[in-house]
């Protein structure tokens, strides 16, 4: 990419930062191909948040608005919720989430924060899970961070049919299909 | 049931105890009709151990077998195995391991148990878990001790089938089919 004027960049950075508001600012300096503390620096310009306080603040938004389960109990971070329709959170694997002999993370992990993100975005007061398909892609090792994305694809009476993708920085490591139960509401019962 | 005579009651509480070596002295008595005092007698005279003891017995056994994974990470008890075959764990259901709502346990525990029981029964050095399909039959609460049975059903190179099937007392809870794919053995990388 050649280089580019200040107020391209700075476009470009927003850009990358509302797609994918989990970069570094080593990983946004690599991108843009500039130096790490020209991103700081056109970040306080533009009233852009650190990576961190990025984070915080959707978190806070988004654990507000959960109510099927306690927003604690989604394993990993909860950064992200449209209720009844997506969510998105991100757990980062650190050295009790792998097996000590092959350094692999444990399966029960990824499912755990697909699992309970699958449940957090259903837009009913208690929900559970029913089934679940899942398929592990590559192996996932310490330091990763997955980012698992949630999706109410199907509903049929209290039955939400949810597809959760994971994500490390590169590529997919992992995805489930899930149908989650919910009731305590109207439309708990309604079906078979 | 009618009252039988003591030599044909100490043959049945060894048959029980062989079949559901997890039963408690209040079940046994219950299932034979007599006092918990006259199954603790009995227990005594026939050299059996008392619940715990049998479990601790079993469980050792059980441990010094695995070698896919450290023993330790199998989630619950692993109370029996027969390497490349079968296992058998015990999970007890504690207050931490359900959602505060609902008071019923977390998908992601009878997952975590069937998951690592399925790798744990896999008879290579190195194992992760490629495939789950998993079904929560019932919910689990408190204070329940979910028993699960894990089966390999099938091979395929490097790749094992495993089915998982996890009763409470008096049902079945949660079934699981998972594929394991195994590593570091001569068995590893032969077919695709």
């Amino acid at each position: 990419m050649a280089r580019v004027k200040k107020k391209e960049r700075q476009e470009m950075l927003l850009a990358q930062v509302r797609e994918k508001p989990f970069l570094t600012d080593e990983e946004l300096a690599k991108n843009l191909e500039v130096s790490v503390q020209t991103i700081r620096l056109d970040r306080l310009e533009l009233g852009i948040p650190e990576l961190r306080g990025r984070i915080r603040n959707m978190a806070e938004k988004a654990q507000n608005k959960v109510k099927s389960i306690q927003s604690g109990e989604v394993v990993g971070e909860l950064i992200d919720l449209e209720l009844g329709r997506s969510g998105i959170s991100l757990l980062r694997i650190t050295e009790d989430m792998v097996f000590a002999k092959t350094q692999i993370a444990k399966g029960h992990y990824m499912f755990s924060q697909a699992d309970s993100l699958a449940i957090a975005i259903i837009d009913a007061p208690m929900a559970v899970t029913g089934v679940a398909n899942v398929k592990y892609k590559v192996p996932v090792h310490v330091g990763e961070k997955l980012i698992a994305k949630a999706e109410v694809v199907k509903v049929r009476g209290n039955k939400f049919f949810v597809w959760v993708k994971t994500h490390n920085e590169t590529q997919e490591v992992f995805r489930a299909k899930f149908i989650v139960v919910s009731w305590g509401d109207k439309l708990g019962g309604k079906t078979s």
